[in-house]
């Protein structure tokens, strides 16, 4: 067991020193902020974890092609909402090309040392006088206390901006993460349209920057989902720039991991919050598995389910859809020996139903943020656990909306 | 290529000779027919396909018992809806053998020559008196006119009945056959709260009957979705009594598995028609793909993917729902060589948009059948296609209120 205390500080992406932010209006959304840009003030090491979905995003393997040739360093991501330049050919690549090669000229680096991202509709070209003038005002915005602005800047349907930041004790002083995260449709494991940044001002280098970003992400952005779908635009980027002048090294490997992690979490468990319609936050949590990825598996098919999710939208303890689709998860399930519990009331156990605690349950289900636990009954010590969201009406409106 | 001469004829699961059926009233239900029995005069050879949920309901753990007891012969079919007997231990099984005792006791069968199947709540224990007093009155009311009534006693949150029949011109002259099935929400892939039953007054031993039975599944009631649910209780059970003196053996395999499928086809439209809260028949074709099991899967992503089915619900030809989807799918996936049609309008080809034919293609939406279709740009021969609904408000209402 590592020693960790980090404590909540403000600023979001902003926290750790050595790190700017602007979110401006460029004119890509019919109103509101549309293009963020966050600079490290030196060279920083940089690490992303990307979608898998195969109809990869312009933005995305510009920023892969970048980082890589960039071999783990950067200075900057740009960032625009309200169009996903996906799908666009390669046309769409070359705006991409060409957002990181103006970024660069504006702040004096390298085209490689930009990342980009994008989010909104697939489908529709970027509109490059747009992104130039945002480019230029951003530039001109960049500050120490831009990060509220740029936390909006990347906002589509969010109802809120998502902003975390924390101060990790090390041996060799203190240092901050900060992060801004958005996303509300489309969200699931393996990235969704979902885009989280993540800034460090402790000196990391690349390849332990990228390990540790990726067990951080594994456990907060890629367990919740909204909808159970996977964007051609997710992307989550982290910087480290040693402005704080501690230094991890190999042997900080799990603090660091959990330095990222106390960030990141928040900011996924926010964009659950701030899902497309969402009433509720849901933590799914899966015991007695037969591994670590049949619980997963399993809490990710409840997490997603819409019988389940309706369910709880309604205030209805309606245990056995959970145990129908732990069922047909694919993960092993042993029926008479699981058990399943709506927040402290077990309603299923060993085989036999207990509904006569329904009304107990039913009113657990009132709360904003409840929790529901289900033992696949293998005798296993696999246990998982995922955020989701209930499935309201409102879900609805908005997807059936959303573009006409 | 076979020849194959069927048309529709009237009377669902009675249409094939020698079979009975009725449909009644016994009270697990607060109102309307809740108990269905199908019988053949003669014993006959039957065939079923179960949930692949692990969780399995009583029933189905007793109708695979028996079907293997039987050696493959039966006589009745025994169903009540309004309780699905999952999730309800020992007793649950007792329950589900007693029924199919009690059925045999009133037909003069064995008890192996009954199968069961209940639809309904799960983790509720069905109520033993109202079952004697079921089967009492449907073995009384047993009639080749009985169809009608049996389909209405199957169904639980249906909006309509669903009854198919067909004849089929074989060497040996003509025989039909008859089918009846219910389900409404958790239907999915492998089987969801959906039951089908098929008749055919064809001879044919059980192994082909099996063989042909699952083919003609997968193609359709393994070909639909309305909420990627998977249910405890599902089956398909058919039954082959030889009264219209037709055998059918092995050379005939594929004229029996097309028979099976022009009713089962039907069927299972007819569920997703009525799926909960749908507005629209949607037909999901994928061409394109690297296999038949890749074009599947991806079939199946889009045709589960809430964000595709609330695009479609509002009438908005957003092809870049598709493309995400099909490409987060885990099938091979090309995009610059991909396409998408939204009925005949090409909106998306080998990696350029053609946004100015949205219009067109949201007067298209209007439609209540649409078909959707998307080449997966690899070049391979690999095609499938599913059916399933929009999402809508009322899904979600029906679904939050559905037990409370």
């Amino acid at each position: 067991m590592i020693e960790f205390a980090s404590k909540a500080v403000e600023s979001g992406i902003t926290a750790a020193k050595g790190f700017r932010a602007a979110g401006v209006s460029c004119g890509i959304k019919a109103k509101g902020l549309d293009f963020a840009l966050i600079a490290s003030d030196t060279p920083a090491s940089a690490a992303a974890v990307f979608t898998t979905n195969r109809a990869q995003a312009a933005p995305v393997i510009v920023s892969r092609k970048n980082l890589s040739s960039a071999r783990g360093r950067a200075v900057a991501i740009a960032v625009n909402s309200g169009c996903a330049n996906a799908c666009t050919g390669p046309e769409g690549l070359q705006h991409a090309e060409t957002t990181a090669a103006q970024t660069a000229a504006a702040l004096g680096c390298t085209p490689e040392e930009v990342l980009v991202a994008s989010t909104g509709v697939i489908g529709v070209k970027l509109d490059m006088t747009k992104i130039a003038r945002g480019i230029a005002s951003a530039r001109a915005a960049l500050s120490p206390s831009g990060a509220a602005d740029a936390a909006r800047a990347i906002m589509t349907t969010d109802p809120f901006p998502k902003e975390a930041a924390a101060e990790i004790a090390a041996r060799g002083g203190v240092f901050r993460v900060g992060g801004i995260a958005k996303g509300s449709g489309m969200i699931e494991p393996n990235m969704a349209t979902m885009l989280g940044f993540v800034t460090t001002d402790a000196a990391v280098a690349p390849g332990l920057l990228q390990r540790a970003l990726k067990a951080a992400v594994d456990d907060t952005f890629n367990a919740i989902t909204v909808d159970g779908e996977c964007s051609t635009n997710d992307c989550v980027f982290a910087l480290a720039n040693g402005a704080s002048g501690v230094r991890l090294d190999d042997a900080d490997y799990e603090l660091l991991a959990r330095a990222l992690r106390a960030v990141c979490e928040p900011l996924a468990i926010g964009i659950v919050r701030g899902g497309e319609g969402a009433t509720k936050l849901v933590t799914v949590r899966v015991t007695g598995a037969a591994s670590n990825e049949d619980a997963r598996r399993a809490a990710r098919a409840i997490a997603n389910s819409p019988l389940v999710k309706t369910a709880i939208h309604g205030g209805d303890p309606n245990w056995g859809r959970l145990v129908a689709v732990a069922g047909r998860s694919g993960s092993e399930f042993v029926l008479d020996r699981a058990a399943v519990r709506i927040g402290p009331v077990e309603l299923f156990s060993r085989g036999v139903p207990y509904d006569d605690r329904a009304s107990e349950a039913a009113k657990y289900l009132n709360h904003s943020d409840v929790v529901v636990e289900i033992d696949l009954g293998t005798g296993g010590s696999g246990a998982s656990q995922m955020w989701t969201c209930d499935l309201s009406a409102e879900y609805v409106r908005i997807n059936a909306e959303y573009r006409t």
